[in-house]
């Protein structure tokens, strides 16, 4: 009746922006995401039969629960149960901000809640299930190197599968943290407006397989040079089709840490940046080079901290206590 | 034997970003710009026999001659003359630096360009010589609202023409300067790199000329918040159509400047955005505004100074002193 998860974040090497036509919430392109250790969600679900609707708490507060309750509802059709559920999460990182601390939650969720309902351990159904909710969380039930299709217009099955284990790539992200503060316009809410009004939105479809297929195959070929180079592509034409919306996701500092890791690269150092629906300016170096490529962003104006972080594992239960 | 000439800067409403294919330095996309009183360039061009190559001055300084050069030979071809000249040209506003220097200098060089060999003052046949060496210059021989159609593929003559007088819309541009060194990669380099790597230049050249029209008919209208959003909107798309292909003119600065002009405008001030190729924000506004805005933008941290233009005259013959 109680279980507990835990998940990590997903930094997307190769964007996915804007859904597929359809009911199924799936991405309009492909993507390809690492997964992040050291930045963790823990959530609980607890069934409640005392309960009227289900309670859900982010680090101590109470939140809106409405699409916590829409996974919920199909892991309880699935369980043919009814009781709704008190759940309890807490991010290490900042939360709605740019840092997938959706991605992490509801990965964390979609395992927990399938527990907790005495649903078996599935990565790939929980990741179908996280995907309906949170289309970037589908990648992080995995571990390593992570990949999730494009929608095909069909309610069918869209989990993310592993495209390499986290040892497969010598490589570190360093973060730059810009803000703590929860980013102004969701995901969903600029994805709506981009597709909706950007001149680009269909060059964006058209492109972006392919930038997915450049970084797919340098990170089998273990080359972080074209890995970066089609990352950086990937993330600046994902924002210049929101931008070209007027959907703008930077912050002063943001470009500013953007044109450091440019001036790094051109120092000689493998550095290139990735920027999601957020402030923050995630760096793929080789781990030789990580605290010197940190130290150097942490010296950006408005760069409030840095994260390194390295590949990591996947979703996983972890013990009650 | 010598002429002097001034002319200001033009701010792109519609912008122009890419050039048409041809021989002709033409434009891909139509254009349409205000002149901007206040910011002067003055250039004197005197003959000289005892030179064995133009020799070009800017503020002081002995600089690169290249394409001041190719505008000469044009004239002197029409004059029928061979002579090289010494140019003198001074800007008292930031040089390269997105301010639109290149516009104001090119605009004045062919007014005294003209003068210094004989030819009569013609604001047209100015605006089309200037136009070959510098497409945006060629608005800048017009004052008040100026457009430029896009090329046609021929050598045809391509001169700016005036839409608007100054005192048509009741408007201030609110510059907020962000740095005074010259920006890192010029017009005409970001060009060329959009044109041939942007996923989005194709869509840009089929949405601006919609950006265009736009503009157009809100600045027909006397239609200030039509018009504000339809540049901030070319503004943002031309911006996004560079940044696809990595070319970013943004600094930090910039971004934070563009979020307070979006902050002014949400609290009910009119007030819209735009962005030339370099990282200074103009701020279109109404003249009862602009003093109020101005101190709004002047506190963003990363803005050195504001200034604030009022449309205005063209290029002019000035007396030598």
């Amino acid at each position: 009746m109680k279980a507990t998860a835990q998940a990590h974040p997903n930094i997307a090497l190769a964007k996915y922006w804007g859904k597929a036509p359809g009911p199924a919430n799936a991405p309009a392109v492909p993507s390809l995401s690492v997964t992040l250790a050291g930045l963790t969600t823990v959530t609980s679900v607890e069934l409640d039969r005392s309960l009227p609707a289900d309670r859900l708490t982010i680090n101590g507060r109470d939140e809106d629960a409405t699409r916590v309750t829409s996974l919920l509802d199909r892991v309880r059709r699935e369980a043919g149960e009814t009781t709704r559920a008190r759940i309890v999460t807490t991010n290490d990182f900042p939360t709605s901000a740019g840092l997938a601390s959706s991605a992490s939650g509801f990965a964390a969720l979609a395992v927990a809640a399938r527990a907790a309902l005495g649903l078996p351990f599935d990565p790939t159904r929980a990741s179908d299930l996280a995907r309906r909710t949170s289309a970037s969380s589908a990648r992080s039930l995995f571990g390593g190197f992570v990949e999730l299709d494009a929608g095909d217009g069909t309610d069918r099955d869209l989990p993310a599968r592993e495209v390499a284990p986290a040892e497969h790539l010598d490589l570190r992200v360093v973060v730059a943290v810009t803000t703590e503060a929860p980013k102004d316009e969701s995901s969903t809410s600029g994805m709506n407006t981009t597709s909706a009004h950007s001149p680009y939105y269909a060059a964006w479809l058209e492109h972006a397989p392919r930038l997915y297929e450049e970084v797919r195959r340098a990170l089998l070929a273990r080359d972080l040079d074209a890995l970066g180079a089609a990352a950086e592509a990937s993330a600046l034409a994902m924002h210049a089709s929101a931008i070209a919306a007027g959907v703008v996701y930077f912050r002063g500092a943001t470009v500013d840490a953007l044109a450091e890791v440019r001036r790094i690269r051109a120092s000689g150092t493998s550095a290139y940046a990735t920027i999601d629906a957020g402030p923050h300016v995630k760096t793929l170096v080789r781990a030789a080079d990580a605290q010197a490529v940190a130290a150097r962003l942490a010296a950006v104006p408005g760069v409030l901290r840095v994260l390194v972080a390295a590949p990591g594992p996947g979703a996983s239960l972890v013990a009650d206590r």
